[in-house]
């Protein structure tokens, strides 16, 4: 069982995306507990964050789903089965906690909205799980 | 006014996805007109689409938001204001349908579900909209 923190700023407000994270917190729930992390500016951020933490990046390293498979389940392996992922706010995220992340992960070089990096950092988190499992989802 | 329509396979079915594709779409309606054309299959996929179309392909070109917002704005003029986007099923897309497109486009390295690349797409449009007008979504 893993446990993974998701440090972010602000609230869920679109009904639609609560239902969404809620299907993949499920889907995920017997092999990776989620824990949400809601932070009111990026000074409690900086102030709640706790280490080991993925930054997520526009700038940061691009990896298919295969790849992000096997990097995840070696820093899980490295870190106690724990994990935190730092999404950052609209000014993206302070250098100093890109700095010191113990990965900086682009989802793609798209800008995406928090809320569907929220959606999208789930999914894959699933998907790592189902690609290491050998499961029919990922093909 | 923008013209686009939507080749894809298979239905809606999660609630939770038709609220978001539909908050997408009103805001996009004063721009940009979307048609969803959903067919049962490949082959219905291939009978349907209709010149010009954008594949949406993980193995096509990576850009970031900016350079996609000037290259749609582009193909929209070249093509009288209309483009066509295809999003393949759980094998990918055909090859001929992949030669054949204006442009392949990858979202990402990583592989998306379906589901979640309709609406990366919408945001994406909206977001290449909102970046050529110069409003304060993207920053």
């Amino acid at each position: 069982m893993f446990k993974v923190k998701i440090y972010t700023i602000g609230r869920l407000k679109e009904t639609w995306l609560q239902e969404a994270l809620a299907e993949y917190e499920k889907r995920l729930s017997r092999q990776i507990g989620v824990e949400w992390v809601l932070a009111k500016n990026e000074r409690e951020l900086t102030e709640k964050i706790q280490s080991p933490w993925i930054a997520l990046d526009v700038r940061g390293e691009l990896v298919d789903s295969v790849a992000l498979s096997k990097k995840l389940l070696k820093l899980f392996s490295h870190h106690g089965s724990r994990l935190n992922f730092l999404i950052g706010g609209s000014e993206g995220i302070d250098p100093l906690l890109l700095e010191k992340s113990a990965w900086r992960w682009s989802l793609s070089p798209l800008t995406f909205t928090h809320q569907m990096t929220r959606l999208i950092l789930l999914e894959q988190l699933y998907r790592a799980i189902e690609i290491d499992s050998g499961s029919a989802y990922h093909k």
